[in-house]
């Protein structure tokens, strides 16, 4: 098998996997005063300190979650409600392009819901946001409640320029999200360094359990909450504290940021070898995305004259594993709002591949895609044609 | 040590601990398309036929979510939303007034933020729903979008006539939401039976993980979303399925149902010995809730003349680990509100302890407190008059 999917979700690290089975096998509500729960709550408070070490945040800047998806909608609902029951006149949101979905539809949402303005960041053909293009959007920015813009993106891999996105948000006192979702591990990402108000990180994908994330939040940038109940996390996100999950996580954060930058070279040298090999096999194929500001552990290939379905299909009937785009919108037959934006066609969009590659990925798994690709390729463009 | 805590979280059982170990060793996304992304979709698939059948529900009538904090938040603000949506007359949410903080925090935060005319529905001295009062509230209804009464209450552990609750919803067309996290595992909880159209589950009362819930759906109760993103759950609760969560939550479903006759019995026994032991050890305990319509496990007693806070400490100090209600309010010193709902003055309400049995609880942890009370509550009493 050849799991060139990595950033759909990635294998646990064996730490993570020991440090989360050894927390299974234990008792404790975190929220329970007793002895049982004390022994709990230490446990998730050295997982906060390990976390906010890892990411340069302060740990009482962490807000554990269950996963990214809710620490992007808490985010961006959160504050848009939060600056606008301060401010009524701030009702746009200002929303990158190529966000993920989970930015995207929250931010929709409060748009179609709550009667937000939201308006589209636009992206350069590579995925990139100018920060002069933000300051001319944002205006005068007393109408502003919102503005967030991805650290990495989950399909093109393409790196913003977050700290000077960030800067030009404070320019004119927004608060600015980014979902540091596919960067976190992978990139050195630094919450304070960053100058964003807040940031999302999950921990399946750097090497942790599916269901567990957290929204670093600076000091003063207190959201609305989305969870309501018993008033966990300082009243920002209710419901009980999953010790297991974020035990998990903050294991995984430990080793995927000690081993962040040797794995970086590694994952870019693997990752333009496989973009080499593939182009060899199939020389009309096309990069998308940024070449220089490009995830270490993204390829993502448009293939003229062929449906990126078909190709996922035809390689995973030989045991290599790879995704159309994001797996959340997986079976979605649209082509990618991402590749849209970036101005490609819906040909374009849809006859594209995203490989990617994480802690298991070898050379091996580089010569088993460009073994196959080329044949998969003129396979799917024969049946394309009859 | 003596765990008299269960309903602020259980044990986790041997089987599920076994089945979510060997899930964090594997991989997938439930979404992706290829073999590991469909190896880990039927796991979630089976998990999901295992707890619809358990809980005489349909498989399609299964939506996993992080835990019953969010599935409650998914009922409560999802349900309104809809309902007002097609109908903007639908503005009055009629709310059990012994809920837990996860329905009443939501519930409040529709009538602070969302314009929604919330009412208390009261409760009798035993913490029961009368459901003739339910229908005298209703009135004619067309201005009702959602009734929202729990199974069995987390403090004093009252059983509500929820079938009965559930048809006087039904006889009005008005949607009537049940959170069954304490009920599930330890009374028969059938979801078609009840009558009810949503119903929330959580894995961690029950021997599962904490970070797994369910909220059960009928078919047609289409809830707006409160995470939105991917659209995994037919577009009802985005993110990331946890498979290893979800497992555990099945397995631990599939042996808690299977024992639940038995265990209850036991459990019935244990919680009687437990109360005629600890009054006779201290004669003007008082047993709050209902003697009849009460959960095996729950036992809640008031002491009077002393805090509950420092009853909890010193027991603690000898073993002892107990609460002094929900575990999601603990180290907050407001009275409970399910107690003063009940009709208790505050000073009884402080004066209370809950304990809680469940699958590891044994006549030795009886003896243990009733070989403690006596003396720790004299203690109490002699430093409050000091």
């Amino acid at each position: 098998m050849t799991y060139l999917d990595h950033a759909a979700t990635t294998p646990m690290l064996p730490e993570a996997v020991e440090a989360m089975t050894a927390e299974l096998g234990r008792l404790g509500n975190p929220s329970s005063l007793h002895a049982v729960g004390r022994r709990a709550r230490r446990a998730v408070e050295e997982s906060r300190e390990i976390i906010a070490e890892a990411f340069d945040a302060r740990p009482s800047e962490v807000v554990f979650t269950g996963g990214g998806t809710e620490a992007d909608n808490l985010a961006v609902k959160g504050v848009h409600w939060a600056r606008r029951a301060a401010d009524p006149a701030r009702t746009r949101v200002l929303v990158g392009a190529v966000e993920h979905h989970a930015v995207l539809d929250a931010a929709r949402w409060l748009g179609d819901h709550e009667g937000a303005r939201v308006e589209w960041i636009p992206v350069d053909e590579r995925g990139r946001v100018d920060p002069d293009t933000l300051r001319a959007m944002i205006g005068a920015g007393d109408d502003v409640s919102l503005i967030t813009v991805m650290w990495a993106n989950n399909e093109v891999g393409t790196v913003q320029p977050v700290a000077e996105l960030a800067a030009v948000a404070r320019e004119h006192g927004i608060p600015f999200h980014t979902d540091a979702v596919q960067a976190a591990g992978q990139l050195p990402v630094a919450f304070a360094g960053s100058g964003a108000h807040a940031l999302t990180l999950s921990a399946h994908k750097l090497g942790g359990p599916i269901g567990a994330g957290v929204l670093l939040l600076a000091k003063g940038t207190d959201p609305v909450p989305v969870l309501h109940g018993g008033g966990q996390e300082r009243d920002v996100r209710s419901g009980t504290l999953a010790t297991p999950a974020i035990v998990g996580m903050a294991a995984a954060v430990q080793v995927a940021v000690a081993r962040r930058d040797e794995e970086a070279r590694r994952l870019t040298a693997l990752r333009d070898s496989l973009i080499s090999r593939v182009r060899a096999a199939v020389p009309d194929a096309v990069l998308n995305g940024d070449p220089v500001h490009r995830l270490p552990g993204n390829a993502h290939l448009s293939f003229p004259g062929c449906e990126g379905d078909a190709l996922l299909m035809l390689l995973d009937a030989r045991g290599i594993e790879c995704s159309t785009g994001s797996a959340c919108s997986a079976g979605v037959s649209q082509p990618s709002h991402v590749l849209l934006a970036m101005g490609a066609g819906p040909e374009r969009a849809r006859g594209s591949l995203r490989f990617t590659l994480g802690h298991t990925s070898t050379e091996a798994d580089v010569t088993a895609l460009a073994e196959a690709i080329g044949p998969v390729v003129e396979r799917a463009r024969r049946a394309g044609l009859s």
